[in-house]
């Protein structure tokens, strides 16, 4: 059916989603061209100015419209903290508790051997290097507590306090309002086993 | 963060697909600007292109880039049936059978007055007119087994039996190659009321 080549293309097109398997792509295809014309205008738009404009920190990692993006340019920001997360999401996340004022680092993903990502994927030499500027004395890892993430943590751990760094890790445990009885056996084995002595 | 718009606006406009929430559009946005932006390119242009050029075949409603789709433009179709479907896939699943070489009719939809979707919203009114040709004598209801593509289906025949036309449903039972043991209730219930007469 060469009629229909630009719908076919845009199902296919679709699929560079993650999670998006050939169904939802033809749902989608179809939603945005029968209710949502002005929704994927808006999107094809959106895709092409930030694929245009974004690109990373050369500081921290992240997404950014500048060089160096604007948390980083701060002059308010603690330099001897970095705080080594693996998302912009994450970072985010952190930031909203307004108790950390250190600068940060996005990995922009883990480690993870099975899926190809090395550490030379993932470019930690640039994160070495980061830390390595002579006014961070602590690196804080916060990746997830996933088993990528763990790995990832545990590899970071050995680079950074080969160079000097003191290396600190966001403690695990229960959540702040969680009850044990809906709590999952390894966290609570965690817990007992990192349990804090109270002066 | 003014410094963050363009991430932030390509996060929101990704919230036009259906079923994208705001996490799924966040890691959406990631994946794609640190790891697939040939895909995003590829399928931003996509978009815009299918925008551009696809419209409905002024005969059979269904997406297509000129104005009478290369199905409906075939001498050797019988243009005295008319198959309704709800979708653009639904009817490939038709094609699929080799046993129907009638014309078909896309609602693009299914009544859903929950949703305010109505007659005049999925444009009954077109089909209608489209089945008064002179041409067509029968038209099969291939509407959706669902609550809504049963109303639909309900609907359409008493607006088009009152025009004297032929109207028949699929019907409705035991799937081939299917087992009683793990076939639903339902339809089970429905495959013995409509029980056919060996001759």
């Amino acid at each position: 059916m060469a009629a229909l080549s630009s719908l076919d293309e845009l199902i296919a097109a679709l699929r560079c989603l993650p999670g998006v398997g050939p169904r939802s792509a033809q749902r989608m295809a179809y939603h945005l061209l029968q209710r949502d014309r002005t929704g994927a205008a808006r999107l094809a738009q959106a895709m092409e100015r930030a694929l245009a404009v974004l690109r990373h920190c050369v500081r921290c990692n992240t997404f950014s419209e500048e060089d160096v993006c604007a948390r980083c340019a701060s002059p308010r920001r603690d330099a001897s903290r970095l705080c080594v997360v693996e998302s912009p999401s994450d970072l985010a996340m952190i930031e909203q508790t307004q108790s950390y004022d250190g600068f940060y680092y996005v990995l922009m993903g883990r480690l993870s051997p099975l899926d190809g990502i090395g550490p030379r994927e993932l470019g930690l030499e640039r994160l070495i290097a980061r830390a390595d500027d002579g006014q961070v004395r602590e690196v804080i890892l916060a990746t997830n507590f996933t088993n990528e993430g763990e790995v990832t943590a545990l590899t970071l751990a050995s680079l950074l306090t080969a160079r000097g760094l003191t290396v600190s890790r966001l403690s695990r445990g229960v959540p702040v309002g969680g009850e044990l009885e809906h709590t999952d056996v390894g966290t609570i084995a965690q817990a007992l086993a990192e349990r804090r002595t109270l002066s």
